[in-house]
């Protein structure tokens, strides 16, 4: 990296989440010396990335670092001899995100934008184009770690891993670090005095162990969590209590994507009433966005607002931050990551993407060993895992047997008919974005 | 073995399958000379065996073959030096099964008599009964092989192997040779010419491969299930046709038991109908079983009649003589069996109990190594496995965690709340025959 | 396979091994019609292949059964519409051997024609031979078998499994059948009555556990070698007997081969002997082939001459004829022999050839599950196995340090520096035979 | 930990090394506040520990720090309440080393102290002993860490792990240590910029990736080896070069051990000379030791002597004290150590002990995930893990048949014969140290 600081790239700058990024760059400015960072985006999202970027140059001016904030709709010219890449595009914008949850439930069932149906699709419609993203990186910034913010984070870092030219790709989530300071709050203490063994996939990962002080404290947060103790950890996720044997039976952490598994009856009463007032949270999400967009156009705000938060990405910015600084500055702290398992996970292909606690160094990530999952989860995160497989699979070759196979085996559909009617249904409300399929979409519509 | 012909004990013999055996016998007399048939049943199912033990007696002794009925309640006298155990038993007779299906059913659920909440418990009131029948052969008859038919068979083989003494243990289910059977059928073909790579569990397996005379042809028969030429395979599952893509998509033939999990939708309403109406399958076969024993006890019948077909048990009997048959006779025939994986399915452990393709020998059955299972079903396959161990582990200690556990697990159950409620009912329900929970049942009445 | 009887063609169809297999037809015809033998040889070996082409036709007459036997140099008119192809070709002849035995020797190493040094480049000559076999097979007998009695039996088929287009192909030993029927002579029963498990690879391969009747007996086998009853299993390996002490620790059959890896010292003595006076097995094998040639000649003889039995195949008709028996009428009986292990070994590759008892049927050989490798033995097991993969890479690749690599991790060869002391003086020696090292070599003979 | 300071105790306190360690402590007393330093021997050791002892409260005057030396030889007064516990024990002292290496030897054979014929002979001297400071430990201090030095490490760390009771057991060896410092010596940067991931066993350990500012530099290392750049890494093992194109055929960095396996018969050449002139490793140390202890003994020494570099030990200061203040400190940097692999590399069992790069934290070694190892190394690295598995075993049942087991499967080992007859003799000859295998060598003794 250079000497002079370090050129970043944020590709989906114009996100309201940047603002988030911003003020984590500005916060660790003299261990971290960003002195360039790239916000990109495309045609269709350039008044928002005028808004977000005038904000974000406010914001580093009012804190008086000197930080060059670049706003650009060529991609090409930002990457070039860039340090870090941070992906947080959203390929169809939030409608796209609103169909792939009102889809399904309009047949009853649960969307779910990451490991489900609704997931499946922003899968398809974004790793073509991340991919594309990982060429260009390879020819103009071949050192640089890609760091990918985008749902599905684990199929998109996968994805990038097998069929992508960088192999420094790493993916990024919040709930790991919310559910490490979920459990300090419950034990009443700091959260730099707990670590968590993190094992399992995005949205499905397991705090397998929970250590205070270098001691063993898993049962005690098991026992809080049972206690009814724990509270809504993400903003996304409805809080319902888990059941305090089934958590005491399960002995671990749960993250709150967990509730789509282990509570699927609640989840999906509790989304078809908000599905019929329109309030699904994709729908929510959007107005937050309208709001916080307006917000972010006042010329005299300078600072990330207070109501970004109830976006649901709170400490996203703590986490990339965290990250990218540990890389910079070799650090050789653990953090929870998505990245290539290499065994880390016994049973697991060495290929595949997993979430795991990592040793953050100048060299990237490298996963602890966590030995065996336990047998009671062991078939779960397999089954999730393997529909991760065949959607990318299907996302990179267009192939619709294999992303109805994907489809029918996800364990939030319940059967093989019901699939193949939201396998189509999607397929074609999509289309604009699903380029691979133009065949298929095209024997779909003229059978109808 | 000795030399004057062979002693078979049937545990269960009262049951309404045993003039099935005993036409087996009859018809492979001259290649396996059964001496003794003894037939085992307890106090409550005395009448019932007189019943059936007379029938067998007319039916040997209209064949003419030399074939003695011995009709017992003292199960250890019977076992002395036996060569051959079947054990058919039902702990809590056809009353126990009604309660595991409308049960789970009037909470909206789907009971399952095999790998479902109602298995579930069949295994809890199964297993401490045949672990108590494996310690007597270890003393009795400590070279004998015990041919289990009791469901659940997987689960029931795989707690003999992992708790039992005696290790010439294995589990048979007539679903596999009915699936050969449809296939040779859809291909019009004789059933002699076909062979099938039967790779899962009991009630959950898949055939992998199909060749007819050495040939593989998977894909003919796949597409003749996609194009509805199947039908129903077994009695008891609905015969709802698969998807004609799905079914592509798997590149498979799934079993019948397979409806359960890849059409869950169709299959829970089809069964609340049948409850509503109280039609439940355990309901209906109590009619059946009715209706049998009053043919059955007719002295005038000396051979199998042909009502018992609608039970269920098709070709039970071939499938049982054939194996007792293949080990007298050390015929190396491969058929598909219940056994100790010992690596035939990669992934699962050595030590778990599957179905798969076996060749039969004198030595008993030694699984063919089937290399990996395809990625769309791995993660199902494991799911199910490990639930059955944590049953097994429950039925063995009586520990209300595991057994939570294991409910939340099954993928039948949509909400650890629910299967806490299932739990907690069923045990009650069941508490005579579960003496290993009788402190959590106390617990659970007196908190009411 | 054709109704009218069935084609064979034999590639190296002038060694001396023949009149061992015609034989072998011949006892069987009633059961396994074979129409067509076809001999075929390359111009090198036309003299031989006449010779015993000949007696081949005086075998079949004496014996009055309709086989017709053709001789040919043209490989692929005979390979045409064939059922089964068996190889059992030398490339280099027995002077190339010679070659593989005596420069380790010269060197004071083992040289070993299978596993070791001379192996390895018996390896390197062959298998691109053989992958020009298959790949004419492929066009011209798409559906036959492919029956490899060349040595190194375990390479040439996983070179085959790995680089070649036909899956149908067999590796086949006369080894293991030896092995059994020690046993057998041990216990003082019948050859039938014994059934072995074999695990393991091809000359490095155990008797893991022996049945007698179905019944274990393998501690009887144990104690039986350890008092020194088993004698000399073939001919080509010398025969000091084990410590009583260590078979029983090793607590399961070895092979003869094995006396390289546990008896070196014994064994480099012995041969540095042989050495000394020119007597190397293959010096001996030599003579014994220009005697059994002149005896063949002889225009009076029509049967197998009796002194074939010397040359160290024993069995290897029997090994043959069962193996293509069994495929051509489904036998489904139990064979050891050289095959994809497909997770029958665990820890081995899938993809690995090893040699393990597998049901023969019309589908071709089906290796049964056999767990994991006893922990004494798996460490020696891998590391040759891991050897061969390299030697194979090489073999195709012509890389030179993949050779060395492999050269130098084998436990016969002490030393980095006589590794490549070795590999060089052999490449040279052998290049008339090794196109693919073109470069390599010129290399070496420039630098001397 | 006490807030108050560090207690710890040194079993073998009075070992030459001790020193070395006094003075790491003393360098780092500011972040690592040693408060109470224990040295513990047997009685037979008292004079030493008196000399060594005497020496290191004269070194803590001199630096001024406050740390208390405490000479014992009641080893339970020194447990109670320890932070760390480090063991340097040698059972039998440096004479029974000679035996190690000298009988061996006088039979032709390397001894090898570590994974050889010898090393399994001080691991059955040694296991009893330190499972009996584990069962004092798990009572007297149940938090401390036990960090172990004695040879063989690996099997040493391995017995604890499964027969002890304190499951914060480490391993720890001064190979790796010194394979970065020659990396980067070679290199010609300073070693904090070199990072290297080792996987492997104790005294068989691989370099398989070197980084340099956290790129790979891997290849640059092969080629400076392989250029003779490296020189000799420890004392203890005898400089050869290795063989250029093997290092690049191996690609990756071998440890000094590895000589003992790649260029055996180099190795035993010079050790035969030795071995002829008195001069073996174990002799050559006793003079070292008596001279140092001369060294020790005066006055008016009060630093490390500089002729302690001689023994062989550099660095291992460096790397206990640099261990112990990473677990202190929660450093979390990545040291080398021997722990539990828990799937840190594939196809070695969870429970074994392994040498592989670790995240060091407050809660003890986490190894990172390394993967599948390298093929050409497989094989070797599993033979020698078991043969660590079976002399473990031996040590704890004092079984012979796998004490000949291991003895006969040690590559280093030539013949079954052999195997037998070099048990048999260093048996006898270590009787007083091995009480567990006091039947089997009265037996040996009444057959001579």
């Amino acid at each position: 990296m250079k000497k002079d600081g370090i050129k970043i790239v944020t590709i989906g700058g114009g996100s309201s989440y940047t603002p988030e990024l911003v003020e984590g760059f500005i916060k660790r400015y003299n261990e971290l010396p960003v002195r360039e960072l790239w916000l990109v985006d495309v045609e269709a999202g350039k008044h928002k990335l005028e808004i977000v970027g005038e904000l974000a140059k406010r914001m580093v001016e009012k804190a008086g670092v000197p930080m060059e904030i670049h706003l650009t709709l060529d991609r090409r010219e930002a990457l070039k001899d860039a340090d870090f890449v941070t992906t947080q595009l959203r390929v169809g914008l939030l409608d796209a995100r609103i169909k792939d949850e009102r889809i399904p439930l309009s047949h009853g069932l649960i969307g779910q934008e990451t490991n489900g149906a609704g997931g499946m699709f922003k899968a398809l419609r974004t790793i073509p184009v991340i991919l594309d993203i990982d060429k260009d990186m390879a020819e103009l910034c071949p050192n640089a770690f890609l760091i990918n913010f985008t749902n599905p984070a684990g199929m998109v870092t996968e994805a990038l891993l097998r069929y992508g030219k960088n192999k420094r790709v790493i993916g990024l989530c919040n709930v790991p670090i919310n559910m490490e300071k979920a459990a300090a709050n419950m034990l009443g203490v700091d959260h730099s005095r707990i670590r968590m063994d993190f094992v399992g996939l995005n949205h499905m990962v397991y705090g397998k162990k929970i250590f205070l002080d270098g001691l063993d404290v898993t049962n005690q947060v098991v026992d809080a969590i049972a206690d009814g103790k724990m509270g809504a950890i993400v903003k996304n996720i409805k809080d319902f209590e888990w059941d305090a044997d089934f958590i005491k039976s399960l002995g671990m952490m749960p993250c709150p994507y967990h509730k789509y598994y282990y509570e699927t009856q609640e989840m999906l009463e509790s989304e078809l009433k908000e599905f019929a007032k329109g309030e699904t949270r994709a729908e929510v999400v959007k107005r937050l966005e309208d709001d916080l967009f307006k917000l972010y156009d006042d010329p005299n705000l300078d600072i990330k607002p207070p109501q970004l938060e109830k976006r649901g990405g709170a400490l996203y910015s703590d986490a990339a931050c965290r990250l990218i600084n540990s890389i910079y500055n070799d650090k050789g702290d653990i953090q929870p990551v998505d990245c290539r398992n290499n065994g880390a996970i016994e049973g697991l292909d060495d290929d595949s993407a997993v979430e795991v606690s990592c040793v953050i160094t100048k060299e990237g990530p490298r996963p602890l060993a966590m030995g065996k999952l336990p047998l009671q989860v062991t078939g779960l995160v397999q089954e999730i895992k393997n529909f991760e497989k065949l959607v990318i699979e299907a996302a990179v070759t267009g192939d619709y047997h294999t992303a109805l196979m994907a489809m029918s085996m996800n364990p939030l559909v319940p059967s093989d008919k019901m699939a193949k009617i939201l396998l189509d249904e999607l397929l074609v409300a999509h289309k604009d974005y699903l380029p691979q399929f133009k065949d298929e979409i095209a024997k779909i519509e003229s059978a109808k």
